[in-house]
């Protein structure tokens, strides 16, 4: 299944954060899935295998949506007038409650899937619904379309209206079910996904504590996104000092399997140091970040501070799912910040998005996100044809007008070593 | 030449700002270019008139960009990680030079007219550059096209290079002579353009302010943008209290011509107060304000002391010249000054965004950007249909998901009553 290729192009990655590797008229080679490098000729020893020349086109890594709900982005757009809990009761619960009936959790996945084929995105995290058959619709889809993903059938047993919400043992035993029956899969996988503290009792937590520790997958949630939802936490939590410990009480922050946390907007020093100390990825989602009105994340401090970070679309608080528009609003939020709010924390660079968007993200996932020798061979081939410039660009700049300009749409794909098109 | 046609569809506009008005199923009529009405059923009077029936689609208003620079468009989206006095030296300073290059103004801003007549935008105020040919081809080009727009020959004679700076003279002279030819045209009406205050001498500011009481020309320039901008014209003139004088003491802020100032995000009590009394329109551009790190503008202050304001791409520091995309961009960042700077000031709705972008702006023009009967008909026709969703969604749901997903293309647009496509 995994495949060996050649792709010559404008091949850019970051394999330092803020360090762009501009390799123009290259050859990236793919060999058994894996990156065998990137070559000015190609070598004598890949000569033979399937090779496409891509031209003046620009070749990329595939970029990664550490956060994202899949089961959202049908309504994505909508709603944006509301802060964050208004929005999920009045928005997003209804809305998610639907997935109950296959077939209309087919109709919606299908859109979603089909968006994140022809995406520049080739892997993400992603929430499903508390729905089991809906999320196994989901992972199936995925797997056909050759993306591979986290996927996670959501928690919830208190907090949310009666029609989207379980009792704990359904929930324990349909996630121990779902668990059992996702190992038939190759590529997606399942990560455990408690919404957020809110949704989740005590026992909850509890017993996906010990599923996390009997079937050792990693885990997603929220954290710290927005002072009316932290407030909230520290009511139904009182015997914790932050938000994060009221994951970590359950073994659910790190403890030993890979887990991402989204937003991380308002974590402070301690809450910080818990997350570099269990090695907790930050999914920073600045888009829904400005439209639930949460504030912006100090991702410079999660960089200073040797935190693993990426990026998420979070659609659908953010609206849209293209990780080039993460980078940008990435930057922009990050200069909003530097003006409004902390003068020593400089804007996001270009390059440092990129990283961000590649090979930060895609540590979750292992050797993901750069086309260093032996990662996973995820490569996306941006045309930039189509954006009308009267200005001779360098390779660097041409980046930048692909990332502020273009619809994110890639001309080719491959993810995991496999070409999607 | 203006025309008299009807469309049905769904009708929304903004008559007063915070209220949208629906129409579903409704007849626009378009009366020698000026809106009739809209009507449930086609008036009997109205029978006969050329109509077309746009079935589900929605008609609005065509939106307004208040500040954005033609000849800064084909080079957008780069030097995104500069602040604005380094971008304005090492990216736009040596570009808007080419300009004095007759071949090359005409490619650059044949790409730029062709982008704003596809867009949704109807009319603008737009910058060219110092340089007269240049800019009356831009001028001619837009007429050709059928935009109603002002275009401003940009005046500069100090603090820029030698390759883009004229004389005192000479600027006076070829703004003469400008203003002289431009009675020519009957669409596109000259604007005068002091770039800003560090861009012209006093005396240049002085024979402006003898042009504009000559000819009666309305007046477009840039105000309290950016902290470093700020500092230095507060040192270049010491004799005022705030960057507003700088225009106001040559009777250059509102003195009985129309005048349009960009940005204003940092103007304090008194300058607002100026702004106010003497009727100078604000352009918001937030993207801009995020772009080149300045801020945010207090665009519910301006909307509570009843300023007027529209919103502007401000293309190039604006990447994107869809004002679609600026509507968000100003929600987005009501949202952060919210939560980060004044929780007094609540975020910016969407039906406020529509009246900014719409009627808010329009006003700069006239009677335009409303369908109350005796507006200058300026309309657009979307269609959401690619923006596939699962959901049942109301009208105004529609319009948001436009607003926040499309790519801002319309399917039919009308400008001063005048059908384009």
């Amino acid at each position: 299944m995994k495949q060996t290729f050649a792709w010559k192009g404008n091949v850019i990655h970051t394999p330092e954060c803020g360090r762009l590797e501009l390799r123009p008229g290259s050859w990236l080679v793919c060999e058994d899935g894996l990156v065998g490098g990137v070559f000015d000729a190609l070598p004598e020893k890949y000569r033979g295998i399937p090779a496409e020349d891509f031209g003046d086109k620009l070749i990329l890594p595939g970029l990664i949506d550490l956060h994202v709900h899949a089961s959202q982005y049908a309504y994505r757009g909508l709603g944006m007038d509301m802060e964050l809990l208004d929005w999920l009761e009045h928005n997003a619960f209804p809305e998610e409650s639907h997935f109950a009936n296959p077939d209309y959790a087919a109709r919606a996945y299908a859109i979603f899937t089909e968006q994140l084929r022809t995406s520049a995105t080739t892997r993400a995290c992603i929430f499903a619904t508390l729905h089991r058959p809906a999320t196994r619709e989901l992972m199936e889809d995925l797997e056909r379309t050759g993306l591979p993903c986290f996927v996670g059938k959501v928690n919830m047993d208190r907090n949310s209206p009666d029609i989207l919400r379980e009792t704990t043992e359904e929930s324990l035993a349909e996630t121990r079910r779902w668990l059992e029956e996702s190992g038939e899969l190759d590529l997606v996988r399942p990560i455990l996904t408690p919404r957020f503290t809110p949704s989740c009792t005590d026992e909850l937590m509890a017993g996906l504590g010990e599923l996390q520790r009997e079937f050792h997958v990693p885990l997603q949630s929220h954290l710290s996104e927005n002072r009316s939802e932290i407030r909230w936490v520290s009511e139904l939590c009182p015997n914790t000092r932050f938000y994060g410990e009221a994951y970590e009480q359950f073994g659910l922050f790190g403890g030993g399997c890979p887990t991402v946390m989204a937003h991380c907007v308002w974590s402070g020093e301690e809450e910080r140091k818990l997350i570099k100390d269990n090695g907790v990825f930050i999914a920073h989602c600045p888009q829904s970040n400005m439209n639930v009105s949460s504030g912006i994340a100090p991702v410079r401090t999660f960089l200073r501070e040797g935190q693993k970070v990426g990026l998420g679309s979070d659609v659908a608080g953010g609206a849209h799912l293209s990780i080039f528009r993460a980078m940008t609003d990435g930057i922009q939020c990050s200069k909003l910040r530097w003006r409004l709010v902390d003068q020593d924390a400089p804007a996001l660079t270009l390059a440092e998005a990129l990283y961000l968007a590649t090979k930060g993200g895609g540590a979750f996932f292992g050797k993901v996100g750069s086309f260093e020798p032996g990662y996973e061979c995820d490569a996306i081939v941006m045309d930039d044809a189509g954006l009308p410039t009267t200005r001779a660009c360098t390779l660097a700049e041409r980046l930048e007008r692909i990332v502020y300009l273009s619809d994110g749409l890639p001309v080719a794909k491959c993810a995991a070593g496999v070409r999607l098109f």
